[in-house]
């Protein structure tokens, strides 16, 4: 047997995007050992009745101590702390990485504690789904996606390259680029979407027109598509607006901005505009699709029964 | 054999709706014949071939004859024109209808058209996709869905009785309002919630600091869901915005000064109102899947992988 590309794998944090880093793992045999720590026993409990980790501990100091990769997995807000607790126990020659979803915060936060030595390579992979917790994860989530490492200027390269190839072996596309424009970036195809979306949530339990059981009742007008993205993880998506404030203020104001003439062009009965306007928007969607970012079945290839046991009728997959 | 509910369906426009509507009477047997109409050549060409119609016409007038039941599936902005033109062919007795996103509109347009002794039941299923066409059609689109009908007061019991009765044949639940209410319910679970898909993607392709190429490459991060919304025909979501302006500027309204007091959350740091707003979106989610309106699966149950070979993961129905 060839050796594992990591001795040993240490997860600071199990919860939907760690426990999928740990099925990818196991699926290609990559570490030969894996570690772990969460904020609550019950976590950490979960985790090794699941086969998530070999070993348990309610410290992230205990977890990574001897670890040649460590993986901090917890809201964004939560990585100062842990950086600060670890230090002294990361082994020299480690590489440090994260998963979180903003990067030139999470690096001013973790940067300073890493010790000489040791290979910090802030990393996101653009992936996710609704659910959170050890029990939500799955070998696939990675799988032809994105993954961002934001290294900064001097980052040893070999540790870079070797996170690189770990992510791959996970099933993700690799690109780097510098923490600012990554958050610039994830801005408007990540945290924009989540806030309209929890946005809307909460305009739509508030009306007094409109009662919440007509909302739930009549939501597969649409309404439904953005209940799912706002069910989310509330501290992980309260960290992230607290922590890429400026660049989601940015991409709020270009949105308000577009918003504003749409509603202009509602008001005085423009046509044309929302014509041209909605057909651009067409070849978006055909992009993201040809790009192998989503299915191309209609509707998510949603089953068209809520109990899920209705087979996928063969003309639904018909397209002009 | 037991006779079927009409003896002679007439389809005027045979797209998503039109064509689901066609697979789901034959899969009751609910209708003794099904003509149809469209709008271009290739759809009626197309409906004939599917065998979504028995006769085809390029004059709606020609497929109405003699039907007792009509439904007009076509843009709301396309009604008036049709209302007129059907009207000296339309049988006495029979039941017209429509599955136009927008009522009152739509009363307007038709009713003043509609003979004595014809009965108009306005009505709109609350389903779809984001595809077109007479090939996008299945039989399972109204399954579970609410068809909202909205009868003037002193229309036919009897009639409104069988077109309710029709819809529950079809899969449908079915439920009666006003014209006036359905246009606001519908504001907010179905029509703001396009308009947003439909400007946050025009938004990401109006950036000069992040490429169209990288919206597409990070779009699972969220983005992509809204797009798929906004690929849904812009000529049916034009009409309904100019049809429906009053309700869709009220909700807009809404919407925008609740996103105000998110940004100001946002640039204040105000990190306690952000947490409880997102965790109250949850509730929705939840409340949305136990009236069986969307999939419990995560991420909609989409496949792992864009080319859709990949079976279901079974730890991804894991759920905390």
């Amino acid at each position: 047997m060839s050796r594992p590309m990591f001795e040993h794998a240490a997860l600071v944090g199990i919860g939907l995007i760690g426990s999928s880093i740990s099925h990818a793992m196991r699926r290609k045999g990559l570490a030969g050992t894996i570690t772990g720590s969460a904020r609550t026993k019950a976590t950490v409990d979960t985790a090794l009745k699941l086969g998530l980790i070999e070993r348990g501990y309610a410290s992230a100091a205990e977890a990574v101590k001897g670890a040649d990769l460590v993986i901090l997995s917890v809201p964004v807000g939560a990585c100062r702390a842990l950086a600060a607790e670890i230090a002294p126990h990361l082994r020299q020659g480690a590489i440090v990485t994260d998963v979180g979803s903003v990067k030139a915060a999470v690096v001013r936060d973790i940067a300073p504690h890493v010790p000489k030595g040791v290979h910090f390579v802030p990393g996101h992979p653009i992936a996710g789904t609704e659910q959170s917790g050890p029990e939500a994860g799955f070998a696939e989530l990675f799988d032809n996606r994105w993954t961002i490492l934001t290294p900064e200027p001097g980052t040893d390269k070999a540790a870079v390259e070797k996170l690189k190839a770990f992510w791959m072996a996970l099933g993700a596309k690799v690109e780097i680029m510098t923490p600012e424009h990554h958050d610039m970036v994830l801005a408007v195809t990540s945290h924009l979407p989540h806030l309209i979306a929890y946005n809307i949530v909460n305009t739509a339990e508030h009306l007094e027109r409109v009662t919440d059981s007509e909302v739930i009742k009549f939501s597969a007008g649409g309404f439904r598509d953005f209940t799912r993205i706002a069910a989310s993880d509330p501290t992980m998506w309260r960290d992230v607006f607290l922590n890429n404030r400026d660049a989601v203020l940015e991409m709020l104001g270009r949105f308000s901005e577009d918003l504003t003439a749409l509603q202009r062009a509602i008001r005085f009965g423009d046509g044309d505009t929302l014509f041209r306007l909605f057909t651009e928007a067409r070849r978006v969607r055909r992009g993201i699709i040809e790009a192998g970012q989503d299915t191309a079945a209609p509707d998510f290839g949603r089953q068209h029964k809520a109990d899920g046991d209705v087979p996928q009728p063969s003309g639904k997959s018909a397209r002009k």
